[in-house]
């Protein structure tokens, strides 16, 4: 994988920062080899680059002064969650010191009246809806990997229910951060909407730790739905299913999630989790509401299949019966890394209007064949989203390079039909050649505010706007 | 009303920029009195302060060459689309140029197929609904003027339906927008999600164009419902109607509308278009979906407003039937200052957690009694935003000062229970004193993010950041 030219590392600053950060936290502050891999890139084949130490903070306090220490000495912070984003967002290519907020992690009010919740950057998502689930409520975005909020967050993440729910960007009321220099801002107040003044909150989401480390989230929460339904259909062609998902989508019908998977991953998912589904694309969907209102939406959902060729179709609102017909969706990840054994995976993340899914999927498996890859395709259909997981050799350098070309169509392909190279994993350093092609001179205009917000680049630099 | 600290003129720039302007471009430049007046603040008592000339641009590059004129001369711009923001967004209080968008009103494109289009700035949300209509799509936004959909989105604006549909911030996919120094930008690719860089389409998004001009949207549209329904129930107190509100929300009914009105609003409204309502708070809902869904969320509700103690609870799906129970929402405005023949109006627009709605209310209420005000209350109140029209005699100067008092009141309250001054009628002049107390020196970044976009304080100086 391309990365950026290469960061130069401030020695001096980097000894001077570590020594006062050590005497000032103790053991909270780690410098072994292993930890300081394990906090650097794991999840694909990015090379892994270790932060110079791993300091666990335990207070928007602490994280300030960390960040103080860390400014003085023009030394480079790099915000770490859970480790399980995709882009080579935790990697220290200038060295520095890894921001471990995950001792943060209270869940610090829940106000059932207004859906929201206050929380530390450090609590997962599994974690916060258990504590929810008492009270009726819940907190919808699932971007598979059981993520931090903070983390989430600050990747704009989302998952298989944005096509109801939204996406970080949606769900976010406010945000405590602290700033390059150290000082603590909350973007907004409690209330649900506002229009007091630039958008903070949103120039947060998404921003991947370079203008600004989350200490602390204010969430939107929804209730449970008292009702919910799981359905699955068969189609003939990509272009079939996905049809069905824009006839779904124009007539309004509020499916919570409509995911769809290739044929190859069909197959993946009937070898390791022995189902027997027919091997072409599925379309998997669940349905949130009342009792009444998720069988007319699964029956809504039948008709839109018979319309479009769809086949097999099959639903349901009972627990389990719901939970098997989305075992293919809930196996996908490790049925595709079964495929292969001894792989390492790459998830690409285009994201493309949906009038063009069929038409982008269609020719990413025609190219992914010529190009002798094995790649599963799944996709938050509902969004236009869609990933390849690349299985590839750790050896196979050819096929390594033969895989950077093909990240580098897909982008080019998602380009030329008016999308995204990513919908949900970001930018990182992965994806820094891509923006400026999609972007254009509007990168300028990203480079402007995170000079104005970090004027030392010692957020997260190489990132973004690399 | 206090405004802010008075801006320089700079007369030898404003000179030489009208005389660049109208040598290039004749009468699209107007210099009269009357329609400099027209151009600047009109719709309170925030005083009128037009700018030097009006300038009617036909394109996006008329927009960028106005504006590198203006850069060169360090001239203001103050954009202008229909002139119906509310908070002196439009005055010029260091003269310069207004640019009037409102000749840019095409509808470039309409995709259907991705429930997206592409209109230009000066399009009208009546407009923009009248074209799709027979696509069976529409633009959900309703702040009630008929404003244009680039003034909607530079002032963050929602309205009666942000309770399903969000606000301007949700249905907006991407912008085109000319920078300070005449670039053109696009901050977006047109997929529904994205996690490309920082979100330049949130930070222009009420911004009220201090950081760059809207000269094309792309909006996210939605398909028209199969069925509508609409409903009003009568509560004896704030509270009883605000439980329902909550138990409403937290039960997930997807609500289209849910506004309240105070009894004296309902009482005015009963004088204006002859009704025979309760004169005591009361709810006006609106349900989308199909014929039985709009019907089970009619019920639902029903039997909410019976928990809570409503009273004189009707619903209907037809078309006549519909209009006469949200009639008096409709007439709302007007039905308040006929309340005050010859008076003026001014709108305050706090929003707070919902919980506090009541109690929030109720206080408003009684201090607007204190100070002899007449002021109707009518609330977003699934979002916890209502509104206090302040019908005031225009020659009253007293009277002048008690309502500033009050509207200072209104917003130190908004703040003690975790709300915003605004909540969505953005900043502009008339709020800039409130934003600091509300955010704190997160101000500081905004206007560090404002001198990093416009370093030369020419787009719409004096508002937000002054």
């Amino acid at each position: 994988m391309t990365l950026t030219h290469p960061l130069p590392r401030n020695e001096d600053g980097i000894a001077a920062a570590l020594g006062i950060l050590k005497q000032r936290y103790g053991d909270r502050l780690q410098t072994g080899t292993d930890i300081r891999a394990q906090h650097a890139h794991t999840t694909t084949w990015i090379p892994n680059q270790p932060a110079d130490g791993v300091m666990f903070a335990a207070s928007t306090d602490e994280v300030a002064d960390v960040v103080r220490i860390c400014a003085d000495h023009h030394v480079p912070i790099i915000p770490f969650g859970t480790g399980t984003s995709l882009e080579g967002h935790v990697n220290a290519p200038a060295g520095g010191i890894s921001l471990d907020l995950g001792q943060m992690n209270n869940v610090v009010a829940v106000h059932p009246q207004d859906l929201d919740c206050r929380v530390q950057p450090g609590v997962t998502r599994k974690q916060l809806n258990t504590h929810l689930r008492d009270q009726g409520l819940f907190f919808p975005i699932d971007p598979g990997a059981d993520a931090s909020l903070g983390g989430m967050a600050a990747t704009r993440a989302s998952g298989t229910n944005a096509v109801r729910y939204g996406t970080m960007r949606d769900n976010v009321i406010a945000l405590e951060v602290v700033l390059a220099d150290g000082r603590v801002v909350r973007t907004a107040r409690r209330a649900r909407k506002t229009s007091a003044g630039y958008d903070l909150t949103r120039l947060l989401i998404g921003s991947e730790g370079t203008l600004g480390i989350i200490t602390e989230l204010t969430l939107r929460l929804h209730g449970l739905p008292e009702a919910m339904a799981s359905a699955r259909c068969s189609f003939p062609t990509v272009e079939a299913a996905c049809n069905a998902v824009i006839l779904t989508i124009q007539m309004g019908l509020p499916v919570a999630r409509i995911e769809l998977l290739d044929g190859l991953q069909v197959k993946a998912c009937n070898a390791y989790s022995r189902l027997s589904l027919p091997e072409g694309p599925l379309l998997l969907l669940e349905f949130h509401g009342s009792d009444a209102s998720v069988a007319e939406q699964a029956r809504s959902f039948g008709d839109i299949a018979d319309e479009t060729g769809g086949f097999d179709f099959a639903w349901s609102g009972r627990a389990e019966e719901r939970t098997a017909l989305w075992q293919a969706r809930h196996d996908a990840y490790w049925a595709a890394l079964a495929l292969k054994p001894g792989c390492k995976a790459l998830s690409t993340d285009v994201c493309v209007p949906i009038s063009h899914l069929a038409s982008c999927v269609t020719a990413t498996q025609s190219k992914l064949a010529d190009l002798g890859i094995t790649a599963p395709i799944v996709g938050h259909a509902g969004d236009g989203n869609f990933h390849c997981l690349l299985l590839m050799d750790p050896d196979d350098t050819a096929e390594h390079a033969r895989a950077k070309g093909f990240v580098e169509w897909l982008a080019d392909l998602a380009h030329a039909h008016d999308g995204t190279c990513t919908g949900e994993h970001g930018i990182g350093q992965g994806k820094v050649p891509f923006l400026e092609a999609e972007l254009g001179s509007a990168t300028s205009v990203m480079r402007a505010i995170k000079a104005a917000m970090d004027p030392d680049n010692i957020l997260n630099p190489g990132k973004i706007v690399a």
